[in-house]
């Protein structure tokens, strides 16, 4: 943690979005020592009646710019559908010098929102905690789920350093290893490590549809196929924000699956073997990368 | 179990490879109280020593004449790139009336080599028993690694029947469940359900390698390319086995994504929704009627 961040040198934080991630920050601060009040926003009265049981947080609010009043850091946890219309009705409500922060799978849309939307004062940078689960809800929500997690911010020319600064050290308070880089940079490569290995699961799915192909499909096809049973309109909504680069990705994926097909059509064995072990030394050794740095401290 | 099956009618059987499936027929053999002669054939007194001491086999040989002299039941358990060579090593030996079976993970091929090079008289129907892991070697061997998995018989036209149900008893009696499809539609389904999607798995890691995206990649990642951590020969073997249905297979991938490309460029996220979510359900229905085979009798 950086000695320049003091958690409780807040008294007041706002999470819009009391989710699975919404309501872990909001664990995640009580365990980190946090003892401010966390105000927990929310389009439903139910889903907030739940966080304040699951204790995620201490007050709610059904209104953005009522939630966000005299918050010192508002963390938005919602869908990216959702940003806009969260941005404008907050926007009116917020101090200068009032961080904010997201936690949404794409950044591009999100950050042109908040250039835009956010009045001048206001301190924003994006963030992206990769951590989370195919399940949604608060009932999931866990103190330690940014423990050693990896959360990427995303500042843009406009952004202040101490303010990239101050959110790096926010989320390292709560466990979170940071990384910086920009936000189309970020796009990029989600697209292809994330959002298109989500939609390839799904592609294979709708291809083992075929013949009935599925029913002898065996362990392996379930590890492969697993993100796919995730939240439907959740993805959705990721691959709109990030469409362009999601395009690529696709075009990547096409590339290297004709270059397969390719080896095959002309029965170049040796170089199929060549392929397939390249992958497996990558992925052995992203393996052993991702072992060493959730065992070693931080 | 078929009544008709009794798997002590037999005093000698044959494994020809005893790795993780060899060694696995082995144990499982000896659990299912089959009192006769296990002899284990490879080309390596090192693999056959160790097979030996995890009693998956009673006697080695490294000939496979030898091995099979005398034998009531074969099963060929070697990556299919030694299946010529094997059928012709111990095609002299075999006594008219021995049953002749595999397990190789693509059938057209197989079934053509034993059409051709087997003696009239030998009784040969291929199978496919859907088990393993991405380990290798007998010492991975488990005695109820059929226990409940489904084995594909696959018959050609000039297969006897009797052959087909004597083959399927001996499957049932290891805890298998069997199904009889031809050769053709094995592995057209196969390509789609488990080959196609290892070698996505390996042009995934390729694309996230470019620019080193594979560094911000999660846990679903590791899911989505687990089997990419498989035997790289193995599967290269495969391939070639299987090569026109990969290349269907490919084809039919590379639709799904050319469509999920078109609903992007012209930002039909309701129709992405919708793709996404049919994909979901059906990878959820699949699931449910795995979980229900796993723990009903069968």
């Amino acid at each position: 943690v950086r000695k320049t961040f003091d958690i409780n040198s807040l008294d007041h934080i706002a999470l819009i979005g009391v989710g699975l991630l919404g309501g872990s920050v909001g664990l995640a601060l009580r365990a980190a020592g946090f003892t401010g009040t966390r105000v927990g926003i929310g389009r439903r009265q139910a889903s907030l009646d739940r966080a304040v049981a699951a204790d995620a947080v201490d007050e709610v609010s059904l209104d953005p710019a009522e939630g966000v009043a005299g918050a010192r850091l508002v963390v938005v946890c919602t869908p990216i559908s959702q940003f806009e219309a969260i941005l404008r009705a907050m926007a009116p409500a917020l101090q200068p010098g009032t961080y904010v922060t997201d936690v949404a799978s794409a950044k591009g849309e999100v950050v042109r929102l908040a250039g835009r939307l956010l009045p001048r004062g206001v301190r924003f940078v994006g963030s992206h905690p990769m951590a989370g689960s195919e399940k949604t809800g608060v009932e999931y929500a866990r103190a330690d789920l940014f423990e050693r997690a990896l959360c990427l911010l995303t500042p843009t020319a406009r952004t202040a350093p101490a303010t990239v600064r101050w959110v790096q050290g926010f989320w390292e308070s709560l466990g979170a290893r940071t990384q910086v880089m920009s936000p189309r940079r970020h796009d990029t490569l989600l697209a292809r490590a994330s959002h298109l290995p989500h939609a390839v699961a799904a592609a294979i799915i709708h291809l083992a549809r075929r013949g009935s192909a599925i029913d002898v499909a065996g362990p392996g096809f379930a590890d492969t196929t697993r993100i796919a049973s995730g939240d439907a309109a959740m993805w959705a909504d990721i691959f709109r924000a990030n469409r362009e680069a999601m395009i690529q990705a696709v075009d990547g994926l096409a590339d290297g699956l004709a270059h397969l097909r390719e080896l095959l059509e002309r029965g170049d064995i040796d170089a199929v073997l060549r392929w397939l072990d390249a992958a497996r030394k990558t992925r052995d050794a992203w393996m052993a990368r991702r072992w060493t740095k959730k065992t070693l401290p931080p």
